[in-house]
């Protein structure tokens, strides 16, 4: 855990850095990862959230773990990489929504990302080792985390 | 090892029954998650392949870890899923490169799904364990088992 701290702190903050680092890597097709990261994550929460919270599926701890063991991965795979600030108007697979302030407001990105981390690893806990009802608590904890990003760093 | 052989198998072969039991999916949807898993691990495949294989980058095994964490999970998410048949001629963030024979060869669609998790899943294990020889190694065998699926089933 204190290993991802330390990387998204890097992530997050260090951003000249790690924009130099992949140099490769175009503002277009950044954007583009980062919207194929969040879409993929999205499917995975949505299998959770039918099978867990609404009940439109069976329960299926199988296909709960490897849903969780996708959000964990991606939410720890350094996604910080992907934040330059020559993406602000960047289109990856459409326009970003990303807000200027995301730039500037480096703690509170942090504080978002870390709880967002953490709320994602403690999915991959609960999918293995708790119940359905566990499952559902852990997942509205997780969309939370998810909207603290949403609400102060996404535009409409 | 044996859960995702069998997972996998249901995914490309029981597409009927997938393909119902998430009714609400749309064809577009579908497309969109698949092209979203593949373009997030291409970002993470070329993570390794900078770091293992062409020195671009300093090899760091922790960033090695998380990126062959995201190619595992998303191998073993059940993306056979999103593979049914109304999705051959539908457009996700890009019109679909699947070919119909996708639909008419289940076995090798098997076969290569099956080859390609296996690689990923090893590609997790050497990361963990394994110098840079041994990563850039695994690198190469999983680029042949993504081949696998690219030549016989993807169009230009």
């Amino acid at each position: 855990m204190k290993k991802n701290l330390f990387r998204i702190t890097l992530g997050a903050l260090a951003l000249a850095v790690t924009a130099g680092a992949q140099a490769q890597v175009t503002a277009e097709d950044m954007v583009k990862f980062r919207q194929s990261g969040y879409t993929f994550m999205n499917w995975n929460m949505g299998k959770i959230k039918a099978m867990a919270v609404d009940g439109a599926q069976p329960y299926n701890q199988e296909q709960i773990v490897a849903a969780a063991n996708v959000i964990a991965a991606i939410a720890n795979s350094g996604m910080g990489a992907l934040y330059s600030p020559d993406t602000l108007n960047a289109t990856g697979w459409k326009p970003t929504r990303l807000k200027a302030n995301f730039f500037e407001e480096p703690e509170k990105v942090r504080e978002v990302a870390v709880n967002f981390i953490q709320q994602a690893n403690k999915m991959q806990e609960v999918a293995v080792n708790g119940d359905q009802q566990a499952v559902a608590a852990q997942f509205n904890q997780l969309v939370e985390s998810c909207r603290g990003c949403h609400q102060n760093f996404r535009g409409d």
